[in-house]
């Protein structure tokens, strides 16, 4: 990371307290510095100025196109095959959605057990949407490949498992799901700037990710769906906005959907969100993501292998092998929420995901092995002194 | 409006460029001038400095809830009946899929023709995505009440017709369809923070809006949606997202919608975009709607009056009446959006609806009658001087 020749920016170009150790950025990326000039300037020059002529003058119109941009290149996809908007859950629904009614004969949507469970929510908000037939068919990740059979409408994986780490074989997973004329919708929530991603190799009909986690842009920063361009014109969106009408302003009575991937655009884009988001992304615009990976797999096993060295009552429940291992590490402890709040308190942010897991994600933009040996030092300290059984660290709290 | 007594916030509250005169806030409300050291406030002492912990530590989570009560009042509407997030257009979907739910043994939407044309898309996404059976009756706007028969599931409408400014009667309309057992949904984007609204006293079961046009919320700002709290725990979201979950942190498998109004949250909320929705809402907080409303009237029959006097070759296309019209006015003009390029040139913005209809909203927080009186001189010198002939403004671009 000190390398000179290195692509990856550098600590100082974040805004971090003093002494903390931010192992929580596959949550909530750190702001990045020049965040708040650029979106002050879109609040003064663009909103304060334009006004309404914003949306031609500034471009805030063709944004959700042109930022997804620079997104696309972080997932392996061409330009214009990605738009931003909404929320993440938005999104798995428009795809899930579009994906059924490509296969109009089958009735199974098979996603794992590892899903963030707000896909899965959403998975089930459609079915009962459409009345009785259709099915979400929940099962083990390990077993995903098996049950990619002919019966299966569409497959919706994310890729990195929030909890575990645990990484799908996108490519092969992907293969398979073409080979069981499958629709292939993948999140990659966990994914987008957190290791090389390759969307349009891997032939998928979908991928959908979000934007706020190791993309840095910001709370509530907007989702993004790539939809393969051969489909795009075979689908008649269920989210069937005015944006993502051939012609918005011409205020035609009836839906007629863009030719382009913005047919997947809904309403009137964060254009706020967007300007911190764009900024957030001048810092990824060089980032070689093999260089990445590389520096975030040093990091992971550094960590690994620290903490098993001095904190043997914390049990790995990530997977061992880097190749098959996200850009997070997680280990199970019976009193995890306890000792991550006394964690936090002594300057190490990682989260925690019910029942046990404590979660630490590795973010190489600003985290370095010195980081890595200082958290775990103070973890040895938690857990070793059993700190945690502090009672102010019991109240349960929401932890995002 | 320079009435001491007045509840109405000053002109110079709002960041107007010198020499404008901005009749556009019913499209996109102007810059207040807090807005830009709050939102940067909420990046450096909120996300930069508390990161992840934001979500608790700056209630970040619970500001979809809170901002929204101070919409609340503004239509009516009880505390804690409302929230914010999304799109407009996710919202309408949202309240339809509802409403269809609630009346599983009826098949038809009834809307009229001035409704915007994305509450009509987005129904009729929603009808395409059910399957046959449900069809969308669009019919004029006056004969929206004599169509509210027993056959119909839901009545969408906006209260306030964009091109027009045409106002529909919502107690009485209402009344029809809870008279013939109809599910009521009010589009209110004009309508919010343009007059008084009693949405409570309506009877209505949903409302919905967006607060980026008289409530000055910022391109791209949330909408919200108001669900009769009698009514919430009957539905079972289509958009069933994690943050509308009774216990988004406990990770369940499977979704339980939480108890509360809450269920309409979908996904994670665009923290940025509330912080400088929040502060546009501090002026709206002592703010007498009926003292607005008079006040806007008067604005609108003023122009209304030195228009028809000065400019005889526009025709008033909004109601003559102001008990049936919105605050906006509206004049067809065969040559209206080459006018309204000259119009903005010289310092008066409205906006341009095809085919015609020039259209210029009327905003007492920051317009008064000197403005209305010097615009009416500007359009008079356009029109009554042929000035949009000038080629330079034929061409046709994207005007929101």
């Amino acid at each position: 990371m000190n390398d000179s020749h290195s692509t990856l920016p550098r600590k100082d170009l974040f805004e971090i307290p003093e002494g903390l150790i931010y192992l929580d950025g596959n949550s909530l990326g750190p702001l990045p510095k020049t965040v708040p000039a650029r979106v002050n300037a879109m609040l003064q020059a663009e909103w304060g100025h334009h006004l309404i002529r914003g949306w031609n003058l500034a471009g805030w119109m063709e944004q959700p196109l042109s930022v997804a941009n620079r997104v696309a290149r972080l997932i392996g996809a061409a330009d214009n095959t990605l738009v931003l908007g909404d929320t993440l859950s938005i999104k798995v629904y428009q795809a899930l959605s579009a994906a059924l009614t490509l296969r109009p004969e089958r009735k199974v949507i098979l996603t794992d057990s590892g899903n963030f469970p707000s896909d899965l929510y959403m998975a089930q908000g459609l079915i009962r949407q459409l009345g009785a037939g259709h099915e979400l068919r929940v099962v083990d990740p390990e077993n995903v490949a098996q049950e990619i059979t002919t019966d299966i409408a569409a497959v919706l994986l994310t890729q990195v498992d929030y909890r575990t780490g645990r990484l799908h074989d996108m490519p092969e997973l992907s293969k398979r799901a073409a080979d069981a004329n499958a629709v292939m919708i993948w999140d990659l929530a966990h994914s987008a700037g957190a290791l090389p991603v390759e969307v349009e190799e891997s032939g998928c009909e979908f991928a959908v990710g979000c934007t706020y986690k190791y993309l840095n842009g910001g709370p509530g920063a907007p989702a993004f769906i790539y939809v393969r361009p051969d489909v795009v014109s075979e689908i008649d969106p269920a989210l069937a906005g005015w944006l993502g009408h051939e012609a918005p302003f011409a205020f035609e009575p009836d839906y007629r959907p863009a030719t382009s991937i913005e047919r997947f655009r809904v309403g009137t884009p964060p254009v706020i969100q967007i300007a911190a988001l764009d900024e957030a992304l001048t810092l990824w615009d060089d980032v070689d993501l093999h260089e990445l990976r590389k520096v975030s797999v040093s990091l992971c096993e550094q960590f690994i292998e620290e903490v098993e060295a001095r904190v043997p009552q914390l049990k790995l429940v990530s997977p061992r092998d880097a190749l098959r291992r996200g850009s997070q590490v997680s280990f199970a402890f019976g009193e995890g929420y306890a000792a991550m709040q006394a964690l936090i308190e002594r300057g190490v942010i990682g989260d925690f995901r019910a029942p046990d897991v404590m979660r630490f994600g590795f973010t190489p933009l600003y985290i370095d092995g010195a980081d890595v040996s200082r958290a775990v030092v103070i973890l040895e300290e938690v857990i070793s002194q059993n700190l945690w059984e502090d009672p102010k660290y019991k109240a349960v709290g929401r932890v995002t």
